[in-house]
This record gives structure tokens, sequence and C-alpha cells, in this order.
């Protein structure tokens, strides 16, 4: 079977499945993050009550952590739901927004970690933070830096962690400690919304929690994203407009328009 | 003077008056429901703070409380928020997301109905649950029944808290202990769409914030959501756009457009 | 030089300059505030944990503290932010949503005042509340009081606490102890979209953030505001798209565009 027809597979899944996907996610992108995932045929919960995480984590296929704007409260949510997603032997991705940016942050992240997440998403500034291996300069949430300067970062986290990486930018790269994909879909303009990258982190969410081969998954939410927001941004004069396209796209992509864009590179 | 004007009159006398609607609802929907609430002519505020609660539902013309991203801290707000518009005998809405999907929930609703909600918006499943008169499986916080299958649950709820009941679906009914009313507007993106329940609730907080007979309110939030968003839906391709064309549309629709849309009967 | 190219080199300053700015605002409208700020080419992190409050004030280049959906918690880290930036002496913008009406409101700004922001943007009846000059009646979040009302209430507030105010409103005023620019932007449609103050204050914190002249930077915010709000309203048939399209020409509005619609004056 072709690339194109292996990914678009896993893209007809999630409908069929409509996966049940918990988030504990950001303030800032909850709203975008609940259309993406319904606009792909995932159903969407938002829950972070103590009283309730693992009951919440129980009925999902999958867990989303992200971190972006976390408090004392929310980290150890974060920390009980990654610990059920663990114990249920449930998929579960992390976003580590801001990575580096403040030592809780970071104090969270090593925390969250332990827990073993199924993947970890995030641009090249937060994979390379989160490995440790440079001292860099986080400035906020968006990167500094290009996603291939994240690889070898990326590759100390797969084999630490034994998970999936997934460095987000300009080409997406994800890795694990076997195979790389190199994705050179989506638009410029795609980094002046907030929190596509979120966004990615959910359909993530989404995908591994109904997919066989999680690498796979992972690679075909980010064509998927990638290459509807590339089709919206043709049509939009703004960001204001994208955030919303990209919606529209994410529900009535073809699988001619999926096959057409597909710009995916084994290595 | 005819059902249609009868629920018009309703929503031209939200425009005139403008009630001021105090939520306290889901991170998700937040910036939906200000919006639904503003465009047809309420004034909508957020406010969960244990310290203000009472001054602000105090100022308030109506209430509204939705647990969808409930936790320990939101849930005492949501108390002290139900029982002092008990007590100020203002009308307050339940908006019990994600019913039977945890301990939790069901806790924390069986308090909050001790203050007897002038409403309930649910949809089946949460109506279902929170009668629980059914064993359920509530699928996170999208229903797996059909309105018509809750109406029983509905009418039990509507008996033991003197409450009206709407269960929101492809059909709408709205019940008290005497009358049903079913509607039949709507479209099915709007599904697709996070949170368009949560607006109906806060739709309903600001209609019977003003009108004399509640249950005719809550038929005319119900119909004005319903008969704009299966306009909006026309011009939209997808969902993102459904979310932002229904906005529009609440803000604009005409005497004529609601008249000729409607759909209702009463039994 | 003119006016307009004075006020339009700031637009371009943040463009080249990308500041940081750290938001701590309300759930309502953080989604819309980190796309304005990406619009204007300013780079958002929202982050409230007192954990991680200082670190990442200081790392940013201004603070916006929003007080639309404060609680107990939330207003300590807004304490904590405001002190940092205070004694950083870094800008900092304070928006004083709903003030008068409730007394945690009121204590909580009073609190905050006492770090001197280096501007304040309300409407009219949230600066008549803070400067407390008059006992007013504020209904929820939404001005009672034309902008011109508040005008001795901002030289109060101006000269108590060394600051610039600005009123916004059908026209915004700023002032500070010397001088006042009455800026006639805008368009009525923007008052059924919620949260456009709340840009207006993100987008005052990214334009102090940079500049020289901190009154003229919050005059040349309010116009670029304005003037995108009224292009976009031309387009909009509704709220819910004027809410998006005022994101698309914050983005793509031209030096021509600004320059042919500034309605500016200076007293």
């Amino acid at each position: 079977m072709t690339m194109e027809k292996t990914l678009w597979q896993q893209v007809q899944l999630v409908k069929q499945k409509s996966p049940l996907v918990h988030n504990i996610t950001n303030f800032v992108v909850m709203n975008n993050t609940a259309n993406a995932l319904l606009a792909v045929g995932a159903s969407p919960v938002m829950a972070h009550a103590r009283s309730e995480i693992r009951e919440m984590a129980h009925i999902a296929h999958s867990v989303v952590i992200n971190i972006g704007t976390l408090d004392e409260y929310w980290a150890e949510s974060m920390l009980i739901a990654a610990e059920a997603a663990h114990t249920m032997q449930k998929p579960w991705v992390l976003d580590p927004v801001g990575a580096g940016a403040t030592s809780f942050r970071d104090q969270t992240l090593q925390r969250l970690l332990q827990y073993r997440p199924a993947v970890i998403r995030g641009n090249a500034s937060e994979i390379i933070a989160l490995a440790n291996i440079n001292t860099t300069v986080t400035k906020g949430v968006d990167s500094t830096a290009q996603s291939n300067e994240a690889i070898d970062a990326g590759q100390i986290l797969a084999g630490r962690y034994n998970t999936i990486v997934c460095i987000s930018g300009e080409t997406d790269i994800i890795l694990n400690s076997k195979d790389q994909f190199f994705i050179r879909n989506g638009h410029p303009l795609m980094t002046k919304v907030t929190g596509l990258g979120c966004s990615a982190t959910a359909l993530i969410g989404a995908f591994t929690g109904v997919a066989e081969d999680k690498t796979l998954a992972v690679a075909s939410a980010m064509s998927l994203l990638g290459i509807a927001g590339e089709l919206a941004a043709k049509e939009s004069p703004g960001p204001g407009s994208l955030q919303m396209l990209l919606i529209d796209k994410l529900y009535n992509i073809t699988e001619e328009e999926f096959t057409a864009h597909l710009k995916i590179e084994q290595k």
C-alpha cells in the first residue's frame, strides 16, 4: 500500500471509531482544540478536576496533556492523568508548551515524563529544552530554532523514554528509535494563529487512540493538519480566517486533496 | 396571537431589556457563550470567585450554571450562585454537562438540584443520567441517546424539582408538568461545533431573565438558536464557518426568517 | 513628522521587535487576545501560576493584567506580576474589567494600583469607578457611561498614579497629566463582540513594551484597533464575522489604510 493510502486510512479510522479524547490543556486553545477534534470525527472531553481525572481517563481512548497555562493545581491533575493513562496502558500525548521558559515548567515536565508518554510533540526549542542537551533560550512559547536543529534532542528523548517524538515546524519531523519521517506541508501563516501546535497534539491524541502503529498515526495526524492548513491558507486573507477555515477543511478534506498535497519522506 | 408572534416577541423583549446574565460556565465555550449573548442583545458577565459570586448574582437578571469543566473550587462557586439565585428568586439555569460520566459530576449535580433551577437543559444522555432512571453509559459529553428517549426522565425531573426541562437534540423537547413543545429546527452540522448546547443554555438564561412565561421563553430561545443554526449552516462549508455565521445570524435574524422557518409543535 | 507617520512607525516597531507580552487575563478572551497580539507581530504568553510568574515577567517586554474572571488565586498572581513588573521597571497595563461591580474587584484593583501601572485602560464606567469620584452603577462589564463623562476621573487617576489613562468608547480618550488625545475610529458593531476592550489592552501592552513615548504608543495601539475594526465591520454581516475579520485586518492593514482612516485630535 502506498504511504498516501496508509495515512488516509488512519484519517478514516478516526472518523469510524470516533475516539473519546480526554484533554487537560490550556485556556487559550480549548475551544479550537475541541473543534479540531470534532472536525476530524473524534469526541473531545476537557476535564481537569482531581476528583474525576481517573474516571474520565478510564472512559477515554487517549489522554492529551498540554502545560500551556499550568498552575500548581493543574500540574497535579496532569500527573494523576498521566499516571492513570500509564497504568491503564492507554496512549497519552505530552505537549511541553514553553519548556525551558521557567523552572516550574521544567520540573513539572520531568515529573510527567516518568509516566512515559506515547508521543511528545513540541516545537524545536521545546524539544531541545526537554532533552536538556543545549542551553537554549526559549522566548515564551514560540520557537526560536528550526525543527532540524532538534533532531538530536528528539532522538535522545525517544531513546530515554521509549517514545515517539514529533518536532513541529516548517518541516515536521516525527521520529522513534528506528524511523524518521519528514513532512513538508503547512503554511507560514499558520504560525500567526495561536495554538495550532496544540491542535496538532490533540489530533495526535485522537489518532493514536485508535491506531495500531502509533508512529504512522502521528504522521497521519501531522500530515492532515499540515495539508488542511495549507489549503485553508490559500483562501485566507489573514490569520483570523485561517483559524476558521482550517476547521472547515479538517472536516471536509477529501482523499484526493490529501493525496495530491502530501509531502512526506521517510528516512 | 400565533405561536410565531408569541415567540418572536420574546426575542424582541431580550433586545429591549438587555438582561445581565451571570454565567459560571466552562472554559471551552466562554468566548462563544459571551458572543451569543451579546448577539441576541443580552449582557454577559462571567464570574466565578467565591468572594464576589453573591454580589454578581445580585445585580444579574439570571444565572447560568454549566458544569463542563468543573473542579472542586468551581463546584462550590456554583453552589453559592445557585443558592443565591434561589434565595433571591431569580431564575437560574442548569447545564449538566457530562452527567453520568463521573461520580464527582453526579454528586455536584445532586447538590445543585436542591436549589431548584428554573430550567434544566441537557442532551438526552444527560437528562437520563440526571433522573437516574436508567443505567446509561455517557460517552464523554456527547449524547448517545435520542431526545425522545429522555422524555420520561425529563418528566420525572420536571415533577421532582418543579422545573422546566429542555432535552436538546435533533428534536428539541421542552416540557414542564403540564405542557410539551417539540421543536424541529437546527442542522446536523451543529453537532460538529463545540458547545452549541452551552450557547443554548446561556440564551435560555437571557430569555428567562426577562420573560413572564418561562416555558415560552425556553421555547423561544431554543427556536431562535435552531433557526439561526439552520440558516447559518446553509452558508457554511464546515463547522468553523458555522460557529461564526451562527453568531452573525443570531444578531441579524429577521422576523420573516424566524416565522418562515419555525417548526414547533405543542402537545 | 505628521501624527499619521508617528503612529504608523509604532505599528512597524512592534512588527520589528516582536515584543513578548506576558498576559494574565480572563478566560473569555484568551484566544482572541493571543491572536490579536500575533496579528500585530507580537509574541503572546499566557501564564498565571504563582510558581512561575516572576520568571515569566522577567523574560517579557511588558505585562498585561486583566481582572475579567479573577478569583482569589489569580488575584494574588496578578499582584505578584504587577510587583515584579514594577520592580523590574517594565511597563504593565491594567484592565479593570467590571470595576465597581463587586467589592472583591475594587479591593483587588486598589492593591494592584500601588504597583503603578504604566497604563490603565477601561470603559467610562470602569474608569469612573476606579477613581471613585462618583457613585456609579456598573452593570456587569459593559459601560453605561460615555467616555467623555470619565475625563475628570481619568485625570484624577493619571495624577494620583502618574500613569496614562485610556478611556475607550465611541471616542477613545487617552490622557496623561499633560496631554489628551481623542480618537474617533471604530464602529458600533465592535460593542457586540466580546472582549475587544481586552484586545485593546493587550495591544497597548505590546506597543508600550517597545516604545519610547508610552502615550504615543497607546494612541497608536488604539488607533490601529479602531481603524482595523472599522474596516473589518464594513465586510461583516454580524459580530461573528467581525471578530474574525478584525484579526485579519490587524495582520494585513497597510499604511495607506491607516493614514486614510485615522481620526485623531490632540488637545
